[in-house]
């Protein structure tokens, strides 16, 4: 009953600024917020100096079929929607637009401002894609998250599908996978990140998103929440397996007459809501991956975006409505599936198709049957979840 | 995740004032509310007149067995917790606690002021006897409801279960019913009938749940959600079956820095809400009702109350998610069902046992093999849902 996002790209993409530099621009608009993903070889704004330079000439001439060869890095940033003109400021301080760039209520301010038109993208499509894409080239893109440790999930490209991608941005989109290509919206839910972002703010007066889900850090959800235990005097309901620690109605307690919503701590009420948020996307998530017999559900999107306790909570959710036999797995790139999966379904319309290999293995998984080739490996110590190390085969 | 009633009784329980006068008491707590069930035949308090006494004295002697017979009513009635004293009262000035009455935080209370000690029952068992005992006893009790429109389902005694029962008080539990006695808990949410009052107490201020659903009726959800068409243009996200109108994101538009909570009206912020929670716990049941393959939904509890757009969004949501292949029921006493269950059971071991019929087919419906009978069945023109008429056979 929910999704969130509106790819589009601009129809002229792919733009080289001089025979050394190579840029690719796609925007991202979400309900809330503009991811970008660019891709740049290295130079003046990623890293210019002689070294690099030579090194992309080099390894152009390495090339397997000799073809001219770009290495540079996918770049991911966002930007909340409120700050489009940040956003338009950094792409052209970028020069970005010379190659592209994308987004829909904003088409007439990007024609303006950047002179580039956009194209409308399938969605669904490009979150299916960019998970592919991530799943199956980016080492240790994968893992689980429970009890503060993160373990990286070995995936076995060939033993990938079905599986169950649960995209959470300002709503959810709940995607069964089955290939490349091959998916279907089976389910979602309209509780996602604008739930708890626009809730949030009606309650805490926060004015950022992030802001918000660092205060549940501190917050304390039983001061809110009616528990299991404060129904049944402190004590567990066994027989039904429920905990007295268990919640038992989000919100339940506020419905006292003797405090007002002032009189609540916002680290509280944004834990409470955290936690609501996600232990119902856990439960239905859950509730579909049973549905399809699905074994693996991947939680994406930039609700989560690395926040430990989010993570934590769905987590827990997913084990605990599973009765311990599904475990949440999540994606070091999780805010940028679509935004991605447009510059992937970009790429293969320009360049006529994608090889994506996984370099720490040094074997080719193909994407795609023929065309250029991009080399991707992470880059995971410098540059963290910003940007992934590519090498482009141009045409 | 969640369940919210906590029924008690007293131990002294089933008295009679005097030869004419039976009494019968037991009050249900809930998270938020009280609840009371009480029997009493045509006396003072319900309609006190020679004619109905002495109709009550010749049905004596038309009992089967030829024991004394009780005409008179189920009585239900309602308190917020906030309120006991009130409840206290109610109690008190109806002489109910020369019957019985029961709760749980309130105990020392009880034994104060009325002199009464309390019992504790178990939660499901209540409400899983409760729901068994309507649905076979009472003509017209469950209904489906769509587009304003109330139809009364043909519930076949022998053909009932297995069955969903979703009881939304504070939180949720959802039952898989396999017949009498026989029942699991398979599910629930802590976003329940608490949910919606808690947070929208803190959001509209407004003192009073009624008032709160009250409010709903005059709201618009679609200035506070974030609908598919407001990312979309307007237009729908056709490919995977969603309208313009469909809720992408509930309160995501509450995350516009350009409002504060203040210049929203409530009745928009308790419509977003209630279309939240109702549409939340619709796709939850019909998730599980397909998970254990169960064909019909009863939905009940307080939350619903007879709140005809609660219904009505719960029937949308149950329609919408099982693609128009599940119907949501509901019953007409929907508030009452551990009340009432749990005054069944008290009736069952004091009475060693009790026969229901309904009285309009005049055929016998046994729920339990042996010992003394009430017969049923509904008042409906003169006391809507607060009573169901009743005969009692006497030990």
């Amino acid at each position: 009953m929910s999704l969130l996002h509106t790819p589009f790209r601009v129809s002229n993409n792919l733009h080289f600024r001089d025979s050394r530099t190579y840029y690719n621009l796609l925007c991202w608009l979400t309900g809330s917020l503009i991811k970008l993903v660019y891709f740049c070889t290295y130079d003046d704004s990623c890293r210019d100096d002689d070294e690099l330079r030579s090194q992309n000439e080099s390894l152009g001439s390495k090339s397997d079929n000799s073809r001219p060869v770009l290495r540079g890095k996918l770049h991911f940033a966002k930007f909340e929607t409120s700050k489009i003109n940040d956003c338009l400021e950094f792409i052209h301080s970028m020069k970005l637009h010379l190659g592209g760039g994308g987004a829909y209520k904003f088409a007439d301010l990007f024609k303006e401002k950047l002179s580039v038109s956009l194209d409308k993208e399938d969605e669904m499509e490009c979150l299916v894609t960019g998970a592919n894409f991530l799943l199956k080239a980016v080492h240790q893109e994968a893992f689980t998250y429970l009890d503060g440790q993160k373990e990286f999930a070995q995936i076995d490209p060939n033993d990938l599908y079905p599986y169950l991608l649960v995209n959470i941005g300002s709503g959810v989109s709940m995607i069964k996978v089955d290939g490349d290509g091959k998916f279907e919206r089976v389910s979602g839910t309209s509780l996602g990140g604008g739930t708890f972002w626009g809730l949030g703010r009606l309650l805490t007066k926060c004015k950022n998103f992030d802001e918000l889900l660092e205060l549940s850090h501190q917050g304390n959800n039983r001061v809110i929440d009616m528990l299991v235990g404060d129904i049944y005097g402190g004590t567990d309901y066994a027989k039904i397996g429920l905990s007295a620690t268990t919640i038992a109605s989000s919100f339940g307690k506020a419905i006292s007459d003797n405090k007002e919503l002032v009189d609540y701590k916002p680290e509280d009420i944004s834990r409470s809501l955290l936690r609501m948020i996600s232990n119902n996307i856990g439960q239905i998530s859950y509730l579909n991956a049973l549905r399809f017999g699905l074994k693996r559900i991947f939680f994406a999107g930039f609700f989560i975006r690395g926040h430990a306790y989010t993570m934590d909570t769905i987590s827990v959710a997913v084990n605990f409505w599973s009765k311990g036999e599904a475990e949440a797995m999540f994606l070091r790139h999780e805010g940028f599936l679509g935004a991605l999966g447009a510059f992937m379904s970009y790429e293969k319309q320009c360049l006529d198709g994608l090889t994506v290999n996984k370099i720490p293995q040094r074997f080719p998984i193909s994407v795609s049957s023929a065309g250029n080739k991009i080399y991707c490996s992470m880059n995971g110590k410098s540059n963290g979840n910003e940007s992934i190390e590519c090498t482009v085969y141009g045409t």
